[in-house]
């Protein structure tokens, strides 16, 4: 934990925070700070800066904060996967949110297990403390959207269409002719399938949106390598 | 598994080969292939193409082989990195398998925990298994070599100079000003620290060895992410 995720209910004053729960712990137990030692802290969706632990007992936090600088900018990526299962979802949430990556769609496809869809890493909670993990590792405090689409096809035809006007297209594919470019650094949206791949159907619909389907070379990666790599390489 | 990766005592004949373990179990109950199907197949540390399945029971499965084909060319990249824990080596060395690493040094720094080296997973037995799932994966077949150097300063500063003569040399550091580069695509050592960064007198110690520290950015990525993003981007 490189910084602190604040939220608002933490706040007993407006420069004075309350800590109770498992920040607490690590902050105790893992950083083993002391009273009068600085953390890097963050609020939410707002700025960042440092807290000055001003006293503290087992359970019991106080940190003076001085919040006086924006996170890291974005990227600017919306990133459309296919849902993965839910064991690598779990670090491809964390990683995600390290990277800087704040508009997520998890989709279905042919090849996604029905049984994902199930799992309790998609509730709203889990989610949000996979988030929280790679913030907090990132020093960032811009919590990513993660839209849950369960039906491939009114998601690609209605709802894709608008979300990438004007934007670059790039479908991570495997099989694709054309190596995904470096260092685009613009307006993307980026799609990456299940393990497997995309249906052709799938890849044809995706195609006739505009996307162009683009590989990383002979190696086939495990979708949660595929992800960080290919968000590494197109923004540099 | 994308390649059914093959070793000397498979072969019954020179084109044929008959698997008896996880191989033959993967073979028919996760891709559920069927007498006459085509897998493809690779030999370790040699070459691949396809094998053909001419008879199978429960246990043992017989094919045709046909390795006619380079597997595809390793980056010429060095990899050191402060060993991770244990439960992240395992899923690092499955993508630095997967992404075509083939020299692999795992050293000590004062901020690697010293159980880490006690770990299972730095058995010869649990390490190859898992780079054999990196190259099924990624349909590789050149096993990387892993060297364990479980003392800095001599690592450091013997056998690392001869290691990295004639090659370019970066240390990924968090606090470093200067932006890794993209596309070097040349004979390179990476040096990577332990999470929380090697400490000062580390720092100096490869510095004076030439290495010259560079930062992703603001971000602060877990080892495991990091990883990946820096092969991503030095090699394109």
């Amino acid at each position: 934990m490189n910084l602190i995720l604040l939220e608002d209910r933490d706040f007993i004053r407006p420069d004075r925070v309350r800590l109770q729960d498992d920040r607490c712990r690590h902050i105790t137990r893992v950083i083993r700070a002391k009273p009068g030692d600085t953390l890097f802290c963050g609020k939410k969706n707002a700025k960042m800066g440092t807290g000055q632990i001003v006293s503290m007992d087992r359970n019991t936090i106080d940190m003076q904060v001085c919040l006086d600088r924006d996170p890291p900018p974005p990227l600017p990526l919306t990133l459309v996967l296919a849902l993965p299962r839910p064991k690598m979802l779990k670090r491809i949430l964390q990683s995600l949110a390290s990277l800087g990556v704040k508009e997520i769609f998890l989709i279905n496809s042919r090849r996604v297990e029905k049984s994902f869809w199930a799992s309790g890493v998609l509730s709203e909670s889990d989610i949000q403390r996979h988030l929280f993990l790679g913030l907090s590792q990132s020093r960032d405090t811009l919590v990513p959207q993660v839209h849950l689409k369960r039906f491939f096809a009114p998601f690609a035809k209605e709802e894709l269409p608008k979300l990438c006007r004007n934007k670059q297209r790039i479908l991570a594919h495997p099989k694709a002719q054309t190596t995904c470019p470096v260092g685009i650094n613009s307006n993307t949206v980026l799609v990456i399938g299940p393990e497997g791949g995309f249906i052709d159907l799938e890849v044809q619909t995706l195609v006739d949106q505009g996307f162009e389907p683009m590989t990383l070379g002979d190696r086939i990666l495990r979708v949660e390598t595929a992800v960080t790599a290919l968000v590494s390489r197109l923004f540099t």
